[in-house]
């Protein structure tokens, strides 16, 4: 049984899905696992991790739409914005969503469904440069 | 230390928490793993995992309640609805809930809380054939 | 490769977010994983992990506010009351939040961010003895 780990570091030009099923999938294959297990961890609490929809565009503006209305910018509603507005709506949207998640490995490959891709949530304004664990354990 | 990995078919007959924690709770015990982990991965982006109460049936429908108050099938929010008005809001839903969950396995069983049962969550309304995929990871 | 699994008991005060991040940095030291995976696993269906920020003391009670909004005490909204008006709306938050969470272990330790911790999140108003299973699996 094997086990590696490593650390993605992606770039976010700001709020939005930003998928990186790709990075993950090179990285994956380069372990040389064939049936096994990897997991995700998100090392921020406002940005987060969603598996989500891989083909129209428009379920990644609605989801955003979804949340911004789910969790609003409303400084009367929050004590914490010592980063601004946008700042205790992030926490509210990370709670919301995951911080880890386990995507089984079978045939070399990731189990993901043929609408399955991996995104990395930022849920602030500004660009962030976010650390995203990844880590397999499996058989060759 | 062995892993095994298996996917499950489990037929929604629409919109609702079905309960599978009997096919899970067999497929495990088949394994002959005596102390472990299971994990769970849902291969959909509109139907997702929850784990939740076993007993009263009205927390079920309650919950399906809260999740249709809280992504309400309203057309004019959403610009995606290529497959009807339960579209986006089973996007939605399933962001809100889980795609992957861990059990423990402790003495060759699955260590559930007395009142915790594993349930698919269908949020598209017509019948779906969901694929489940189960891994066991732990010693005989 | 080690694996190893135990049970924290955390006993929370009534509703509100209880970090318990030394208790799993205790227990998982002690195990002697250089590197490896540390699974949480929440036994309840009314309580809930959260890996949230862990400086400002308003982002859990924002957090809190938030959250009683998203799932208000409404007794008219929910069949389900059997343990009182806060019965629902803590499955409802359960739902919303997390069952497991897996934090990957390297160079000895959890590879958390510097501004996460480890919370139960506690949903009903009574004080209650809950149980978290905590399991290590990786290289001594």
């Amino acid at each position: 049984m094997r086990q590696a780990t490593h650390t993605l570091h992606i770039r976010s030009p700001g709020r939005g899905l930003i998928e990186f099923t790709r990075e993950v999938r090179a990285w994956t294959s380069a372990q040389g696992i064939q049936q096994g297990m990897l997991t995700l961890f998100c090392r921020h609490t406002s940005a987060s991790l969603l598996i989500q929809e891989n083909a129209a565009p428009e379920v990644r503006s609605d989801l955003e739409a979804f949340f911004e209305q789910l969790a609003p910018e409303d400084e009367t509603r929050y004590a914490h914005d010592d980063e601004g507005p946008d700042d205790m709506p992030a926490h509210a949207r990370s709670a919301l969503t995951k911080t880890s998640e386990s995507i089984p490995i079978t045939a070399g490959r990731l189990a993901l469904g043929t609408w399955q891709a991996i995104y990395l949530w930022e849920h602030r304004h500004r660009p962030h440069r976010r650390e995203l664990v990844v880590q397999v354990c499996g058989r060759a």
